[in-house]
């Protein structure tokens, strides 16, 4: 299904690495299990907590990863591979085991969101592309709850397609940011692929291209009845709210009621407070006002604050290229090879070894108090958060609802302690690393000590 | 082909708003010709110019566009829209004209990089994907440049798929860096769709996967012979590299010759020496050193500047998500509908409305004076920017081939003037607005301001 839906998720949208990595991995035969996890380094600024998020589109991506004949035919003209390789990934499926938080959790730095246990073969090549699913939702989702949180009784829609990184990124957006409490998206491809409510009206070319705003206002209103929202600011603003509540009588007679103006330049809080008495005043208290136009977290919580009375706003451009934080500092890490833990360590990027667990311990008063980060066999008191969710290369469950997933992440949130949900910097709550962990670092330390090579030193 | 290529190029990958005018300007006959430019408004910090990019992403997606009977089925259980458009929908294809800059152009802001003209509801609807595929490309081609400014003399390598939003944001980013003159890209895709050479050798898992890192880079070098590339800093970059020299000499004997060692954490100059010297002490001046790890146009440039011997660098994150500048202020707009001249008037957003062209004029040393922006018929003295690509849906010309884009903005860097081609910011050159643009602004402003509805005024 993924395979039609997104043939960009060819098995050739990964690192040249990796298959470099596999040709040796495969003349070696090493090709026992091996476990990755995936986790954030750090939290960018300006982000208190990140929300787990992508989990659907990474395992339809495992469960559909498969090289077709052309593509073993195109790799073997490179001339990079052996046959030895080429045969190998001809019968390569992802076999593996998942476990993963569930989408709509909230999780913090060094905590895996998700893990692969798999031949090496299979957990290596895949990922490049499961970092680029994963880190782009949990990037978007982690986002675009700041806005649901500044304006927690809004219509909040994703209005920003056109200037995401092309078709995946406007999808995704789209996705996340329902996930995170928005009423939906503009991007109608969303709610075709993914059920994520589609909104939107009219664009300042429909009003320029009629001979007179009111004119345009009235065929809309005609041809869209159920969905009157007229945008204001082609040419005055001011102007536009009194044609509007000209004509509203008339149009409501007509059968097709008003419902909003939309407000997309200019001094948002002024202009929407001078258009809402126009439409009070001329008795159309009903009529909502939309803003739109290089809106963020910020702007929205700042126009609030003003007290601009402002019912929904489409946030667009910075919410979908999360242009205050564009990347995270992830990373997918080999944490055991052939039943023994390993640990990268190298400058700032040393990992913590192992097949691990997050427990999430509350207070008393059902707040989240600190998560306890430890392997998976030493059990903690606590909430752990992975989950197992594909065994031996099948899921374990059919794909969650978007509504199941906004719902976790809503009671997510009432846990949250209230420093967290504020757009300011607050310290995320602690993440402490449990004595058995410690020491299994210790041991991987000293083994590699022990096991690595002798210095050639000054034979140099 | 594209369709298959990539279907979220389906038809709905399109915002609402697209769909809902189409209704009113079908229900209304409202379909001639319209013609719609897309321009950036202003760079942003950090860009002396842009760099044209994503034209024949751009065609692709015009030439294919079409709704199938899926589409128009799911449209039609939406229940938003009548029969009269869903018809227009079936057999809607995109039969218009188009101009554009070719790829590889240097550019400024208010100059129409693309034109459309088209009936009203293709030129409309194609909007938000139009901006889509050149917003990303541009922006990536943009940025990339830099780098390659910052380091005209050595290889430079796109690492950043797995960080770029999403997949296409992946494969744009390999394409629009190869445009910039990288010489290619660690994304396998890019290398079997684009042509862009692929670029990679191993990763820490690698090496931490085996019980050496000697016997990693042996059975690495075995395997890959022809791209013995060697990454030394998983556990202690100078051990790394006095391993290295150890066996070079043994793993040429054997064929398989170490080309480079690749660092990709630390003080990179620091060791990028001292790795340099324990080579070339070992009687290795021929093994090369590539950087990696968290780098962009300003890391390189230091680097350089402190005098590190690297011979190459691969880019990612930084660079494929654009971070200091992750989206550029650009728009889609009407500029003419029905033979008459249109202008949008909103705050900060005002546009200059009709068909244009850009003259670009050189000083007496060939470098770029500056730029004319005038209407199409108005005749200006310099080189012509806006080229016709596409007639009644059709293209003009095959497509280019990246070498020969890759050429055109060799030619074009050349033209610049050197202060645009720092880092540092820099005065562009000036766009000058001709009398005969400026003149028609003034007689549309005039005609709006007759047109415009009557103010209905102090009847509220």
């Amino acid at each position: 299904m993924s395979r039609d839906f997104d043939p960009l998720a060819s098995p050739l949208l990964t690192d040249l690495y990796q298959l470099t990595m596999l040709q040796g991995y495969v003349d070696q035969g090493m090709t026992d299990t091996a476990v990755f996890e995936l986790f954030v380094r750090k939290l960018p600024e300006g982000r208190n907590f990140l929300v787990a998020a992508g989990l659907e589109q990474a395992l339809e991506f495992l469960e559909n990863l498969r090289f077709g004949e052309a593509e073993i035919a195109w790799l073997k003209s490179t001339g990079r591979f052996n046959d030895h390789l080429l045969d190998h990934l001809a019968g390569l499926r992802f076999t593996g085991d998942v476990q993963a938080m569930p989408e709509g959790t909230v999780f913090f730095p060094d905590e895996p969101v998700l893990r692969v246990v798999a031949p090496m073969p299979e957990a290596q090549l895949v990922e490049s592309r499961l970092i680029n699913i994963l880190h782009l939702q949990i990037l978007l989702a982690s986002k675009a709850v700041r806005s649901r949180l500044a304006a927690p009784d809004k219509l909040l829609v994703d209005f920003g397609m056109r200037r995401a990184h092309g078709a995946e990124a406007g999808m995704f957006a789209a996705r996340a940011t329902y996930i995170a409490g928005f009423a939906g998206s503009s991007t109608v491809l969303a709610e075709q692929r993914y059920g994520v409510p589609a909104f939107g009206t009219m664009a300042h070319s429909f009003v320029q291209a009629h001979d007179s705003e009111t004119l345009a206002f009235e065929h809309f209103a005609r041809s869209q009845p159920d969905n009157v929202v007229l945008l204001i600011d082609t040419y005055d603003t001011l102007a536009g709210a009194r044609k509007v509540a000209a004509m509203a009588d008339r149009l409501k007679a007509e059968g097709c009621p008003v419902k909003a103006v939309r407000l997309d330049s200019g001094d948002l809080t002024a202009l929407s407070k001078q258009v809402r008495r126009i439409l009070d005043d001329a008795g159309h208290p009903e009529i909502g006002i939309f803003c739109s136009g290089n809106l963020d977290e910020y702007a929205v919580r700042d126009l609030l604050a003003a007290g601009a009375p402002i019912d929904g706003f489409g946030i667009g451009t910075r919410l979908d290229t999360s242009n205050d934080a564009p990347y995270l500092d992830c990373a997918y890490k080999l944490q055991e090879y052939a039943g023994i833990a390993r640990r990268k360590r190298s400058t700032g990027k040393a990992t913590w070894p192992g097949r691990k667990q997050v427990y999430r311990q509350l207070d008393d008063d059902g707040r989240l108090r600190r998560d306890i980060l430890t392997l998976e066999d030493d059990t903690q008191a606590g909430q752990p958060l992975l989950q197992p969710v594909m065994r031996n290369g099948q899921r374990l469950a059919p794909p969650e609802d978007l509504a199941t997933i906004r719902a976790r992440l809503d009671a997510e949130l009432a846990r949250l302690p209230d420093a967290l949900k504020r757009l300011e910097p607050a310290t995320p709550p602690e993440v402490v690393v449990a004595p058995a962990l410690k020491r299994l670092a210790e041991e991987v330390d000293r083994r590699t000590a022990e096991t690595r090579d002798e210095e050639p030193g000054t034979r140099n």
